[in-house]
């Protein structure tokens, strides 16, 4: 179907079933198992597993959409299917049955546990945990070592996952109890215990977790005087023009 | 006193003096060192190193019990012994001087650090952190990023560990102080700093974890009604027929 | 300018561009890259990446200095400089812009992110997260998991650093907010949430972090009823003698 012009570093070792795009890059130490399609113009660092094997995928390969890189010593599943531009940091580890949209990024050392619906423009940080049944909206950020529980009542057979609504913020070091929803635009505030869903465009902080204010009521750090939230208003980095474009018609007026 | 028949992948790197059992795998990229016992049916995944070399460890082997799954990017260290059925995630790192029971589940990117008893049965989550001087009872479950602390001054020559005692459950996020006890069957919630022994039987919560409840007034958030603890009651996922067999005896009456 | 002689093992692939020290050992499946400066006496474990390319370096090298000892898995940008005696555990991440002081030691998992001053003699434990701006004094310690943080309002673009000052401690899983400055010799207890600025000599704890007392108030709990603070009065360990005996001629009259 597609010229195989793969740039294998001479100590890959490449499953001769998996299939790879043009313009791909694989680097040294890293093997590519049988059951996985990369897109084009990817990049895969040193030391990863791509496509791991597992009984849980039935049979489902791993599918990594184009203009992707994903750092060295990373391990992908077999299972799970990303969109196009995902940047991962190092070590990320992710498991089957993910369904994810385009331009995530995963960060170093992240946990994504499997069966679980992640949207466009996500950004998750360092050693963010997200375990199964959790469902991420679009342009979602999760902060360092923020973690989506699943289990109400450890350990049980029940599984509630947590989800997060479009545009929301969870800083770090958060922890979200079971069945929690994350209001869209909310804002959830450093080294907080969530046991109550949040409102939208609410914030909220603290162990357990109160309401603080609404979003609209906060202001820059920067001596600007400008509305921090929604963010979108000020912050850009990483997005597509088309997208900021669409953003500052909306909160520029 | 074994026959050898090791399928080791070509690139891996296996020392002529390890013991190894019958019908190993040994991954890619892994290297095993000298002073490692490994038992039968093992299976090593690729980007390890088992049996890493310290003085540390008075010239005491690493020694994998049979029936041992040791998944990719993780590093043992050589005078740490593990009975049959250990399971590990991925990137574990452990240390010398751990003595731990049967069925063992060390997850993705725990850091045991030596120096700790651990029985049978036990389930470690992502990112949990023990410390040198830890005890661990037999079925104790402790979740993702929790640590076991052990300097009441940091810095100090002081070493007070921790104990958890068996079938006691310690959620998510949780920091344990040094020279605590968390009593059999007792059940830490998410997100706790425990500075107090906790009762046996009994749920703390909080920072400072406080007293909740007995565990015995906990009821499955699944509709049921029927009783969340003692969680043997229910769950049952892991562990073999002949324990779940033994608790469905005690319980189903 | 300097003899080479190299230890490389079979697997490992050296750039030729890299200038490397006197009696230094590469580990098998490590890459080292072009623009590195490795000192004499230098031993680097297994599956590292050493100068790992980024644009972000402005085409500076990554510099290490002698006596050091890098841990398998680990990563480091070019781009940053460390005094002798770097020591770092398993699967450490390392961007670029950091200067960093003699006898470092970055604990496994630990991930900095560039663009942070950092003393001599500092001490990171596992997982402890150092975002951009950060600054850390000579004898600090961080321990397991804690955070320092820079953005006050997630997502902006400001950018305000944590100032940690010389000699103090910040205990497990603490998240340090955006601009706060610990003070010399200060105490963070483990578990807390700083938002406030912390004074010299004081213990602070809790979630938001408040002043609990003096660290003068604090005894050492091994039943000595000695001070606990300043920590130099008793806690020697992995510090050279000539700093230590000044420690001793300044606590022991």
């Amino acid at each position: 179907m597609e010229e195989f012009t793969v740039a294998t570093n001479a100590t890959a070792i490449v499953s001769s079933k998996a299939s790879i795009g043009l313009n791909v890059n694989i680097g040294d130490f890293t093997i590519i198992f049988d059951n996985v399609v990369i897109g084009d113009n990817v990049s895969i660092q040193s030391h990863c597993l791509i496509g791991q094997p597992t009984p849980l995928s039935n049979g489902e390969p791993l599918i990594i959409g184009n203009d992707s890189l994903i750092r060295s010593h990373s391990v992908f599943y077999e299972g799970s299917q990303f969109g196009s531009k995902l940047m991962t940091g190092h070590r990320v580890t992710v498991r089957e049955k993910i369904e994810a949209g385009e331009n995530l990024m995963i960060g170093t050392h992240c946990d994504l546990q499997g069966h679980t619906k992640i949207g466009d423009y996500v950004r998750l940080y360092t050693g963010a945990q997200i375990n199964h049944a959790s469902n991420i909206g679009d342009f979602v950020r999760i902060y360092h070592y923020s973690v989506l529980t699943n289990d109400p009542n450890p350990p049980s057979n029940i599984v509630l996952g947590v989800k997060v609504n479009k545009f929301a913020v969870i800083a770090t070091m958060c922890c979200i109890l079971p069945g929690i929803q994350i209001g869209e635009n909310a804002l959830v505030g450093a080294g907080s215990l969530v046991r109550k869903d949040v409102e939208p465009e609410t914030v909220v902080a603290g162990v357990p977790a109160k309401y603080i204010c609404r979003t609209s009521d906060i202001v820059l750090k920067d001596g600007s005087n400008q509305k921090a939230y929604p963010w979108m208003r000020h912050f850009h980095r990483g997005y597509p023009k088309e997208i900021t474009d669409e953003w500052m018609s909306i909160y520029d007026n």
